[in-house]
């Protein structure tokens, strides 16, 4: 069994999460190279995961480490052209989403995916590695539900972490550029289909810093499908409880609703507030085994040659969607989605 | 303690559910005659519910009952004019939703209510009289989740009851005015604040006859409020599970749901299914005792002089807001809600 | 349509329950008499309810109030003998539970209702009519969950009512006669036959008086049957979160259980303390329905002369085996349950 | 940062799972031997982990391979002289539960811990370290329910899977041994406790295979401790909906309870069933993370001389309760439990 050597872009929050579990986690990984322009992370990365490669420049990286694949865990400004670099230096390539912040990008991207089908190339939306997520994607594969032809996406940030949120606002690109890109790839992934309009709208009533910034506490969209199916996304920051991400397929047969008590575990209290269930706090929390499945299946991509569930294009679409839904949040009027 | 004296106008499935409820379950009230223009009802009320004083004539019923109080449970093209002639001959009336077809409709009936402030006059909103949603505006009222600024309603018909509503989509006036009246009546009051501007679309999967009489089977809409609050409403006809009315008001310090498992009692199955919750099969099973519960709020009302908690104003704008909705559905544009 | 006249003794809080219930909410029943001996409830009977016919002295009621039946609201120790002469006064009866509180009376009570075969008589089991309890044995019925053969039973008081508990400790009977009644009557009920053996236990953790009193605050015990079905009790008085009443029936193909959460309504919070549903405070809340729904049945075959579906045999088989309970608690035997 | 060389004695079902987790799932493990009597499972070793020093022979495997630590998943029977004999070679253990299969044999494995504080020994009670059942401990520990006195546990194995545990019938020690370990572990751990008599009973309603063997399909149990509180137990072996495992811990100032709804993960289906939650398949599935949890915390302990949560007491212990509930159930009367 021949390992992946892989190098990871970028040891922030998520890409430590990523180094960890190449390291210690995934079978046929081996961590082999970092590249960080924050040395700190670089000293972390040679005394907790014991890697000696470690890069301040990524096309150093890519000229000189033993790597068969680069996962990008850096800004959503850079992920193209590192993408595009790894993939001409011929190495697979795992990158975090969303994948770049503007179609010209992406467009770009896409053209280097096209340019190796030789390579592997995936994007991490890995809410669909859930396991609740792709239990729900395979029921309705088999039938479960006949045909799905509305989603209900929630995706709220707790209001715990809203200090970052609100000092990243005038950087963040808007709420749904933020927020919504994972529910919009749901909302596509489970109706099989491409959205053609959006109107959207939003509301900012405890932290007016988003409102002054540009930018909204909390944002709602309705989507119209190619085949006329429809999608409802509800986004927001200012979650008391925690972090609740839920979703809702309806289908002609049933429905598919997950994480609607988004539980932090099985236990539940009864005590004076009545029957409780604590709330997960964060997204690594939550996803936290999706994303060791997402790399696996990466890896094991990369190693098989088979195809990963996740494609360049869910990356180029959702952007154009999350670009989609901003207009219309600022215009306040529809807008059509191109093909 | 003197009853009030009561009329029925009307007697099919509704009425003979506020018929019953008067003549058995209400302290303070007292049936003391019934109007249908179907005769087979009218034997139903001698026989079954003992009233003696039974009409075909609505006009003669006022004239010659014995009654103080008018419950009108007629088609809703003939609530209006029946409000006002129940009120210009002194009787108390409770009308059901909506509380009329048109605009012009519902300025007479608003006209007739003021020109009798010594009358009670209530609409049948019961959503706001079910223990849950009643326990929801306490605790909101009291703060339990800040200040609200998103409502998520969702109202689902039984598949199993289809039938109906396919027979009926000629003549329902849509969905949105068939459907979602209780849903923006909910929004308006929840949120304490009138909607200025809404968008909606429809989509039909499973029974094509929706779309040939220009009905959808399924709608979602996205509302704005005069306050910067949002609402969104999904409804449709065809749940396979039963009787779906659910409802969440989403606040700046936490947020109360109603119903995400619309269970039928509180027992639940543990078998080859998973554990499982039966549902509620019908509005009459789902709101039975709201029912009972906002007639006795009526009569009390009546009985005391105390004002009701739905009032004639709730019925023109829920109205207005419904005709907005269904123009935005139709011409696919956002439409902006008059004050 | 001929009314049952009903006279009500006992005024205290379930007999104004039932006296309302039987003047404003039961098709078919009357009230037309009260007794008690607190001079204070019969004036509450006469204001409030509008009975003339108000009675100190139960034997008087008997022979000179115009009534059919007689609903018994007494403290435990009188039922037998107000049974008895209720139904050689040629009334129909409804008692509240418990029958009686010793294997004598209940003997006494037995052949009173015997001895008049063209009178009703039914005893409180109020559960059985609960909506949920009433599905689960509907359902057991049809065969979902195969044949039953394990009964699992909770039963708690809310400490916020633990005061009045605590006063009483000395004169309950212990805890199992005081709360595993309805808990025993269901095991019965459920597994369609008869207790043969029983072991139990207590424990006092938080109020020492139940212990200084002989009593215990919590009680287990568990059941052998007949047919080699088994049941487990669990009774308590202290339940933080409000009054919990769950029981579970185990078939060899499924299980249903009923109010695993105690939830007071629909509505669930979203907030700092997690997703919470808020608690039922009581029985009188938690049951306020199946109040109603068992007095509606007694009236309803006192008045066809079908027989109810809690006999007098009911009350004798729960309270010998109430009795069986005590005697293993308080001695850690064992102690077999005689036929 | 050493590595932790481990050795895996016992290849079956289990041994796989925690192989595989060294293999490639435990940061600071390596895998350096197994040992199996089976072939197949040495091939597989080679083949699948691509471990070289395969043993059939498990004192050659102490005496030769390169090893640390060895994790013993063997027959029940063999771990004691197992665990003796890896301690005396001066290698840290990891032992499967039970610890043993009688009093003598667990008497013999103390010992040999006791005999050799410098090495690490650690049961695998893996229960404790699923995240609910763990974040129940840290809730209790930290005061979130006062005092705990009632411990109510469920433990129902599949009927899918129940023709094993029929053949298995004859050997296994009878249901309380074969099943309630866990839970008799877990009530010690909650309550902090020993208990000190027990009651107990079995029924046979689907499967007559069982009482043929001398064994029962369904067990229950009730337990007093030392310092008054009490247990309740339910095991089983034909749940129709799956794995069943859920444990409620009562104490004076609220109550936790874990899987109340064994969920398979947190999609709901909502079709012609009602509102279903689909359930786990089996212990492998249930328990999946807490394997992994708990050989990272041996790993560590073993690392670092850190004393694992749990201690071969609690597999004395564990033991000596299964065998009293054993007594209790075949002879019908309360058995005491010596300290």
């Amino acid at each position: 069994m021949k390992n992946l050597k892989t190098g990871v872009v970028g040891l922030g929050r998520l890409g430590r999460v990523h180094a960890h579990n190449i390291r210690y986690q995934i079978p046929g990984a081996e961590l082999t190279a970092v590249c960080s322009i924050v040395p700190a992370e670089l000293e972390y990365a040679r005394s907790e995961l014991g890697v000696a490669a470690v890069y301040a420049d990524y096309k150093e990286m890519l000229a000189h480490a033993d790597m068969d694949a680069a996962v990008i865990v850096t800004t959503s400004s850079e992920h193209c052209w590192q993408i595009e670099a790894a993939l001409d230096a011929g190495k697979h390539v795992f990158s975090e989403k969303p994948l770049g912040v503007d179609a010209a990008q992406c467009k770009q991207a896409e053209a280097a995916v096209e340019r190796h089908p030789e390579l592997t190339f995936m994007l991490g939306f890995m809410r669909r590695y859930d396991k609740s997520y792709a239990y729900a994607k395979e029921k309705i594969d088999a039938g479960a539900i006949g045909t799905p032809y509305l989603v209900k996406a929630t995706g709220i940030d707790p209001e715990a972490l809203v200090d970052g949120a609100i000092r990243f606002a005038k950087n963040s690109g808007g709420i749904f550029l933020d927020m919504a890109i994972h529910d919009i790839d749901l909302m596509r992934w489970f109706l099989g289909c491409e959205a053609t309009e959006v109107y959207a709208m939003g509301a900012t009533f405890k932290h007016p810093e988003f409102r002054a910034a540009g930018d909204d506490e909390t944002g709602v969209a309705v989507y119209r499908f190619e085949n006329g199916a429809m999608g409802m996304i509800h986004v927001g920051r200012t979650a008391p409880y925690g972090y609740h991400v839920e979703t809702e397929i309806v289908g002609t047969e049933g429905t598919i609703r997950i994480s609607a008590v988004p539980e932090k575990n099985q236990a539940r209290l009864y005590n004076q507030n009545g029957v409780c269930a604590e709330c997960v706090g964060s997204f690594p929390e939550r996803f936290a085994e999706a994303y060791l499945t997402e790399l696996q299946e990466f890896v094991d991509c990369a190693l098989t040659g088979r195809a990963p569930g996740v494609s360049v294009y869910d990356g180029t679409k959702s952007t154009a969607i999350g670009y989609a839904t901003t207009e219309a949040w600022k215009t306040g009027a529809p807008v059509k989605i191109l093909p």
